[in-house]
């Protein structure tokens, strides 16, 4: 399995390999053994910015879509622009200038957005206190599935998220959460030599910063 | 396969068919083909409550560990009580009663918490603006290891924060966001009635709901 690009082509078979469990991989450690799926997958900044097949794109949507929320109030909300189109180019001016540098090349640019009033099942007008982290984990969904297709993602809060919510004609109550690039992984040496210097899996903290039994410790 | 519990035995080799792309499982449908590890995923209650070995409750907080984060601040942190202990018994005690009266079932309970204050790599004090958005992400990637071992999980909104912020001894700064309950899947029968009805995969809006190309739709 080549690293770099696992699928050269755009096969919608993905590797058993991601799942089995494993300590290491490209320079990460689990301190536990871990499907290869989590720890493999990174946020590169090189994109080819191929064209991406709507059976690419949506597959990624509809693991989103299928995210656990409180409630089953789904406040997850996609909108998305293809590279080469006039939407595309709207959504790279609510980027950062340091984002720009790379995401112009992304195949696909999406904006998480989370709305958290609801109806409930039984018809009543509500209010999730959890529409962020409920999105988050459609956003994680969506970053999973993209790696198991031989896609890569990136996450950004680097944007000016009201440019952002006036150029998606985001609602009232609509919470704009973060802006993805998408695309298969490009070569490190497109990108500009301070980024290069990145494009590799960051570390992590250990488990006993970030897992406790019973209780945080006194001096956390 | 069985649906019901493809692991009976505590196997750490998930089951390749669970990355296949499917469109269909469990009265779930997918309008374009995904993996069947984000749509067969849901969220029960009825729970065996035996006891999680530590490759697997471990295995769960790794695959949470290398989710993605904003600047990598990886703001979730996790505080677990395992069935049988003291611990166990005050983590039950913050739960609504509605959710006492399954998740006392379970094998481990998890608290989720959120640190948006973090220290970049440059050694500067931020505070980050989408931790929430962030610790969801973690949470949907230990629910899909759970799942990929077996394992069920339900994420609880339904509990008293302030009480849960004390008994967990949480420093200042630090956001409580949901409570997770983790088991092997039990039978519907040990739940209540009302419960029993609940004790299946629920549906999903339409992608044309939460997805869309360029812009909002001005009905929206």
């Amino acid at each position: 399995m080549d690293a770099q690009n696992p699928h050269p082509e755009n096969s919608l078979a993905p590797d058993p390999q991601l799942i089995s469990l494993i300590s290491e991989v490209d320079g990460r450690a689990a301190e536990t053994p871990v499907s290869a799926l989590f720890m493999q997958r990174w946020s590169s900044r090189a994109m080819t910015g191929e064209p991406i097949p709507d059976e690419i794109l949506f597959a990624l949507f509809e693991a989103a879509r299928y995210a656990p929320s409180s409630f089953n109030s789904q406040p997850w909300r996609f909108v998305y622009a293809r590279r080469g189109t006039p939407e595309f180019e709207r959504f790279v001016g609510f980027l950062s200038e340091f984002n720009q540098s790379w995401a112009k090349d992304a195949s696909a640019l999406v904006l998480i957005a989370s709305q958290a009033a609801f109806v409930s099942q039984q018809g009543k007008d509500l209010v999730s206190g959890s529409s962020s982290f409920d999105a988050g984990a459609a956003w994680a969904s969506l970053a999973l599935q993209a790696s198991l297709l031989g896609w890569t993602t990136r996450a950004m809060a680097g944007f000016d998220k009201e440019l952002a919510r006036v150029g998606v004609n985001a609602p009232d109550g609509v919470k704009i959460e973060a802006m993805i690039a998408v695309s298969k992984r490009g070569d490190a040496s497109q990108l500009s030599p301070d980024k290069q210097a990145m494009e590799k899996p960051n570390a992590r903290k250990k488990i006993a910063e970030i897992v406790f039994s019973g209780a945080f410790p006194g001096d956390c």
